[in-house]
């Protein structure tokens, strides 16, 4: 059924993650103690926050200080894309447009804030191989997070790195039922799995980390999110 | 495990889907024929194309003449939002912001281009009654199409329609796991499942339906993706 049926859960017994933990290590525990456990071919999907975490990227925030949090918004961020009130949407170092930089409060010890990874992609190879050392199986790791979008209310995840999969599934040359070249070529499916793994993640809960059973082969490949899907400024009509 | 794990499977045996047909009872045919059959608490995703086709939101484009489809996608867009050569970011009459004003000739006959459901919140409603009338199982539904980003390349399937889930998911007033506020507040889950959805349906392969099960049945409710989900110009920085 690989390719038309799905299987997306929550890794239970992830455990709180501090700067320094092997996360790596956790999620290859964690996951392959579970009855499903984890095969070559899942994808974990694993959020920002606990990756930030693991990586050191907290830093003090003045809990009573407004200001302080927008300060650190300022110094993560590129370009102001837009500005409402408080709200500042950016552009951050990675090129990614989102509220705030990035900058997370949420989920966090009192009195710090996660900056995102500084380089998500190689964040997320690291986990593929720092597993594949662990486990003995060939993931593909997405690094997630939470963003806004125009025209529609709400949030999605997206992701932000990958590794072992292609951020975007390109079916140039491929023609419809009808032998028509396909008008829609270019797929993010990273940010349909990230979005599928939110799913059952949710944001209260602070459950970090999902696998996605049943995803085709054929998607999976080397390919990075900034490289691949971050749209450049030049073609982008939305910046 | 219902809300930490779901399933994701594309429904076989779909048939070729034309304007009058009975699409509620086709599909309540197909998933029931399936070993997985349809529960209460199932979310069916149908794409937009079937079910403009059952519809009948067909109209005849002259397939050798490109001004032809253009005349169409100007006829149906209400506002030009960005412009690039032949490609038209449109504001539709349903508040939706999309290319083409999400006139498709895809997996569409030769000679022909469909339209966006009059209204897909409503179809998705019908769907839902429909479905219930013939399986005798309350589901939720709903519309989706695939539709362009700001700022990140690639499309995502997202919903249009739907019937029976909130569309947004609130967390406002909830709490973290710190006992902080949470920051993220409001979750566009209806997107999340049509993009999860997308991952089994492909485009090549116009298998239009999927079923998703193990969504929280706390996020059962009325609610139209219309009116909660797409963001009034008012609220929309990027219009």
């Amino acid at each position: 059924m690989t390719g038309t049926s799905l299987s997306v859960r929550a890794v239970a017994a992830i455990p709180e993650i501090h700067p320094g933990d092997d996360l790596a290590g956790i999620i290859a525990r964690a996951a392959t103690a579970e009855a499903e456990g984890l095969l070559d071919g899942d994808v974990v999907v694993v959020t920002q926050k606990v990756v930030s975490k693991a990586e050191g990227r907290l830093v003090p925030v003045d809990p009573d200080d407004p200001l302080d949090h927008k300060r650190l918004v300022e110094a993560e961020t590129v370009r102001v894309v837009r500005r409402r009130g408080d709200l500042v949407i950016s552009e951050t170092s990675h090129g990614f447009i989102c509220a705030n930089a990035g900058v997370d409060l949420s989920n966090i010890e009192l009195g710090y804030a996660a900056l995102l990874p500084e380089d998500s992609d190689r964040s997320a190879r690291r986990l593929r191989d720092g597993i594949r050392a662990r486990a003995g199986v060939e993931v593909a790791v997405i690094v997630s997070d939470t963003f806004g979008r125009a025209w529609r209310r709400g949030l999605t995840d997206v992701a932000i790195g990958s590794a072992g999969i292609g951020p975007i599934l390109d079916h140039r040359g491929g023609h419809d039922t009808y032998g028509r070249q396909l008008q829609v070529t270019e797929v993010a499916v990273v940010d349909e799995l990230a979005g599928a793994a939110d799913l059952v993640l949710g944001k209260a809960t602070g459950n970090p980390v999902a696998v996605i059973r049943g995803v085709d082969p054929a998607w999976f490949r080397p390919g990075e999110v900034r490289r691949e899907l971050v749209r450049p400024p030049a073609e982008d009509l939305f910046r």
